[in-house]
């Protein structure tokens, strides 16, 4: 590997010939990179196929007043000189705090391209007249960082701290990926804001045609940006039948990305969407570069207020951009390449952390038979100007101490771990949309929330209650309230919090996915950790493998939950797409497991959950998370408590995971050991087709037999028609049978396998 | 005083007629209001002569897209109807925590005008066929409260919590000042970050004109907004000899209000102003109401990163708006109508909150002959990544041990009650202007500031440390160890901060006189409360008054301090037309005291300030502040020891103040009794063209002798050419006799007058 003349090359070579070649470990990828006419270019294969055509790298930079006194202005996209390369290859093993296995390997080939740009400006003034000053000269370095792996690629620009690039503000980032072909994308709206949105499957081509009918526009903060721009994670596939997937690691103090496709029609980039008002932010202006080729993803970060992208200050680096690839769909699903290229671990004593298994006050709420908020007697609140003791109850409010004590009974009962309880602090009568700052203090409960009394209660049964801080995106309020609210948490005994963020976000024009905004919720990890207090955000940033370095951070949710079957439902397909994307960056606090999908059977919401049981349970284990919850109402599993065992017995932390069979939105099948233990858990989960998953146990112990439960659908079983027909069936197996199992549409299976002693 | 019917007035009654009169107590003052085809009016007369021709009051709201979910977005301009008239009067005498005099009284008229709209929408739908309901009739009340005082008065919207009133969002107020001519007014460019601009004197039509050059673009974070834009307190005379004040009071979760002068050439109101390109912020758009007739004053506030101005909830009330008027231009500086307007004090103990005069580590950093920061060795300082420990010293950071125990040893020597330390905390060396977010912890000394040893060096000789917060205007940033930053104070024994804002805002888009950036004020002074410490705030948004409500508020700059003398210097008459704006909400900490004026006599610096010693000392007594630094350097005071007795002696509290002569921008001459004392002091202070004050001494007891100490300007000093030339005359007076002093051009006089027992 060497730094060739590139003049030279360019005149006596093809372009991939001049590039410098990296191959992943096992050969099956090959990074070429090169510097092609001043602009750093890469492109990708895998197994000889095109994966990413070449494709420019760049950052381009605002203009500011304060240039003149140190920060930089110019762009970071052309003008490069290769100035140095350096290779090396790193293999290590890691343990996670939590995770789908005990074990990771880290395994790359690095690359690194040293960059540099030169230039003049006149040269300084003079008293002297006649003495002639030389132009000022100026070189500004950077690097941008390769690490191969066999499942895919990282990258990452790296600014070192120098006179010529101590400061500056992003204008936009403007790493492409180009494709080589009209693939099938599996794609989420862009947006500033929010995923909450059912993913679209249709070919590049089609993005355009399909985005506005794919934007949630009722959801309670939406900022779409152009009519190509999509949200990683993105999964796609080839015509010939690669499995793409285009995400980032390690996103911390940088604004998060989205990709905008350049398509046949496309004449600018970040043009403007026609007709979205849910937006205040000011365009930020199209790029002063040629436009690539069509089917080439172009990154596209996330304004503030103002419409930058970004303060950056020296030494600093972006976050890894990846790229997964493989002809293996299953590949996708058990890569650790994100976990990979975030840092280690960075809290030292992490015995605070677990896995944990949980109810809550909650889906009562999100379907309609019960409130949040304690009275209906305001038209609006102030929390300083109410004497909570005197207000008439509306006689909803469901954080009350009564249930409250039933849920813990019924998590005692079944050994779940921990109760959440939403709606038992005040300022619930008038919590969103309304732009209001001093929304919740995070301390006050409602008066008939005695919070001593069943912090007592359950912690004398053995389970915890789980804290609840929706911020309603009020960010600076909760800041201002954080470190009272961890104390109160840490006084009566809980351990983790479930914060949220719904709503546009205040201060006013800021986003969801900003700089600033990213910025936040680490804070809160950070402090959290502090105060051995594990994180579980909704509506907040997409993850990007974060927690490897803060297991502190057990959950995220940032896509369509469970709460959507309450909000006219989600298609059946749903949850076969998103381990292949949102799962990518970390676990999903998803809230599985609704029994009874028709909710008109015991409220009025007409709306439904389009899954049968035995899919439910399968969720379990197709959707991996540290934090799992037993979404619906304790009543609902006493009718099927059968089926109830299997969330009873599933674990939620693995020292194995195989996945045995995947197609994007189709299906998928995976084994996991549970920690600790010999005993297996099998999970398949299919769309509205139905499946028939074929489980070779060879991966069980050699010789030794296991106590299988079955928990499949019934004959008859459909998402719709006949959702709650399920079997349960009790077999002895052993490594090397093979089992067959129907999964009905929208269906799926569970099994647990427990080694006989 | 009744409510009359408004159609059948307008038909038969010229226009004042109609209206309701509401006189001050003496009768000076007569109030007018009417609702004028649906639209609030008012105007106001002095002794009979037109202060407000009839100007309109009302709020543009602004449009959101959270409106159907009950984010009002009516305007509240017209469309009123007068429902209710209340008349009210209100005497009280009330002892301010620190302040001019030790009474102050309280007596107005109040008139409360409520007012209603109403209006229809389409009937809600119906499931049944043939059935037609009733439109949706809405009803909406506001409330316009005036008080009048014999020097002027002040009037509020207040929004009562309603169904049709519950949120909304302002797209601008506009309350309308319609002058009666075209009046000489004091102004500085209307800007939404800062006040450091030279005070402009011309007549309202040449504001426009003169705009531009008016505008001090150098200044760290400049947002002008219109060519005809001017601040508040904005100080006006009319050609028939009455001086007109508008300002505002009690600004806390609001916006900070300008003005925008309507003039012959005014098109719309809120055009933005072309060519500044200092802000990020979107122009908010023009009014859809008709333009007010020229010399008209229509309010403008600060805008947030969107260009809205502001988030309300009901019930709430938007600051008063004040018009203070009089034909005696003493009357504007003894006036006391904005504290009137505030609050009474919320802090229930007030004993530990002391007025203070203080020297400090600054001045010699101010004028660069030292510096801020601890090293030259970084383009810029990550604060997490520098062990300071090893860090290479510049050998110019002036907040060093050595340095700072011989200003303790100053303070001591000569009575000063503390010694403020700039550049004691790291991150100095890359602060301002580079969006950098975490800029300081307000924790960490350098490793030469010895935090521990000097506060008990300090407290051993009776002083203490005064400590200072430049926090960037990174709020966020500040807001997140201010907890921490307070508990290190009490745990030195520290009890007041200087607080800092230089440059932009952060988050980017907000501006100083933001809502959200008054609310943080406010906040930061409410925190600071509960661990007992004053707080002094620099850059900080111009004040309303209130310190009434937080006495712990014991200064505030917002204008153009003692500090712009080493920045090229301030006119001569700048401290005569101060106490007549910026000091009209509370005191300024101007740090006064300059003696050698010339810089480049100690340092390298050209700047000189445009002032006699006898003129500094003055200020002592002209710029009221309950804090007053002595900002020159020990060794130039020591020069002068005879002058400097008169700071040693001077207090900065007072039992009474009698303004004794005053013309804007020419002279003021002031008494003040010390507080708790029979001792007086007397300062006058004139501008470039030299004064001579006529002091009748009738306010001394009669039949008692006192020592007097005058200290004038020699008979040929001059703020250019001899500065430095006074003369110290010691006398004993009594009540009646009358003193004449002649102050030099740009000079003045100080006199101490101590009862001879």
């Amino acid at each position: 590997m060497k730094h060739r003349n590139i003049l030279l090359a360019l005149l006596l070579l093809p372009l991939t010939a001049m590039a410098t070649e990296v191959k992943s470990p096992n050969g099956n990828i090959v990074l070429n990179f090169t510097v092609e006419e001043g602009r750093p270019t890469y492109s990708l294969l895998y197994k000889g196929k095109e994966v990413v055509r070449p494709s420019h790298l760049g950052l381009e930079l605002a203009k500011d007043k304060h240039a003149s006194l140190g920060l930089n202005e110019r762009d970071l996209m052309d003008g490069f000189l290769l100035d140095k390369e350096e290779t090396s290859s790193f293999d290590e093993t890691w343990q996670p705090v939590w995770g789908e296995t005990r074990d990771i390997r880290n395994h790359y080939n690095e690359y690194v391209a040293t960059l540099s740009q030169q230039w003049q400006t006149a040269p300084p003034a003079t008293d002297q007249p006649g003495k002639r000053l030389q132009p000022r000269r100026h070189r500004r370095t950077i690097l941008i960082r390769f690490r191969v792996y066999d499942d895919g690629i990282g990258f990452r620009y790296e600014f070192p701290q120098q006179p010529d690039l101590n400061y500056f503000l992003i204008k936009d980032e403007r790493s492409e990926f180009s494709m080589a072909g009209d693939h099938t994308a599996w794609w989420l709206p862009g947006d500033y804001d929010t995923q909450e949105q059912e993913t679209q499957e249709c070919k590049l081509s089609e993005i355009r045609g399909r985005f506005r009918e794919a934007v949630n526009w009722g959801n309670s903060s939406v900022a779409v940006f152009s009519p190509t721009g999509v949200q990683t994670s993105l999964q796609m596939k080839s015509a010939d039948g690669l499995y793409i997937n285009i995400h980032e690691a390690a996103c911390t103090d940088y604004a998060t990305m989205h990709l905008e496709l350049v398509d046949a029609e496309t004449k600018a980039l970040s043009t403007k969407l026609e007709g979205n008002s849910n937006t205040y932010t000011p365009n930020p202006g199209p790029s002063a570069y040629p436009l690539p080729r069509p089917f080439t993803f172009v990154s596209h970060l996330t304004p503030d207020a103002t419409g930058l992208k970004g303060a950056m200050q020296t030494p600093c680096e972006t976050p890894w951009r990846t790229v997964m690839v493989s002809d293996d769909a299953r590949d996708m699903l058990s890569s650790n390449l994100i976990l990979n290229l975030n840092e280690p671990c960075k809290i030292e004593d992490t015995s605070w952390i677990h896995p944990t298994k949980y109810c809550g006050v909650w889906w009562e709420m999100i379907v309609g038979r019960g409130s949040w908020h304690y009275t209906n007697d305001y038209p609006s609140i102030k929390l300083d100007q109410i004497d909570w003791s005197k207000v008439k109850p509306n006689g909803t409010h469901k954080a009350n101490n009564e249930n409250v004590k039933r849920y813990i009974d019924f998590a005692a009962k079944n050994g779940l771990d921990q109760v959440l309880v939403e709606g038992w602090n005040v300022g619930w009568e008038d919590w969103a949309n309304m732009w209001k700052r001093d929304v919740f203090d995070f301390q006050t409960p409602y008066p008939d929330f005695d919070i001593k009394m069943l912090n007592d209660y359950a912690h004398s049964k053995g389970v915890k209650l789980l804290m609840h801080h929706e911020t309603s995106s009020s960010t600076q309020n909760y800041e201002r309230h954080l470190e009272k609210a961890f104390q109160l948490m840490n006084k009566y005994g809980y351990d983790a919090v479930k914060t949220g963020y719904v709503g546009d976000i205040i201060p006013r024009g800021d986003h969801h996915y900003s700089q600033s905004m990213n910025n936040h919720y680490l804070y809160v990890v950070k402090e959290a950790a502090k105060h051995h207090i594990m994180v579980n955000a909704h509506e907040a940033t997409r993850p990007t493998g974060l927690c490897r370095t803060w297991p502190n951070l057990v959950g995220n949710e940032s896509a369509r939950g469970t709460e959507y079957e309450a909000f006219g439902g989600s298609r059946p397909d749903h949850t076969c797409i998103l381990p292949f994307t949102r799962l990518q960056g970390g676990p999903m606090d998803y809230t599985p497991g609704i029994f009874v999908t028709k909710l008109k059977e015991w409220s009025d919401n007409p709306s439904w959950a389009r899954i049968t049981i035995a899919g439910s349970l399968a969720l379990y284990l197709t959707m991996y998370s540290p934090l799992q919850m037993a979404a619906d109402l304790p009543e609902n599993y006493e009718k099927f408590d059968d089926a109830f065992q299997f969330i009873r017995d599933v674990a939620c932390d693995w020292d194995e995971s195989i996945y045995l069979e995947a197609e994007p939105a189709d299906y998928i099948t995976v084994a996991r050991k549970a920690k600790g233990t010999n005993n297996w858990f099998i999970g398949g989960k299919c769309d509205e087709n139905g499946h028939e998953a074929v489980i070779k146990l060879d991966f069980l112990d050699k010789g030794r037999k296991y106590d299988c439960t079955i928990y499949a659908d019934a004959k008859d079983a459909h998402y719709d028609t006949n959702p709650q027909a399920y079997t349960i069936t009790k077999k002895v197996v052993k490594a090397g049978q093979t089992l067959k199992l129907k999964e009905a549409p929208g269906g799926g299976f569970a099994i647990s396998l427990k080694l006989k002693d």
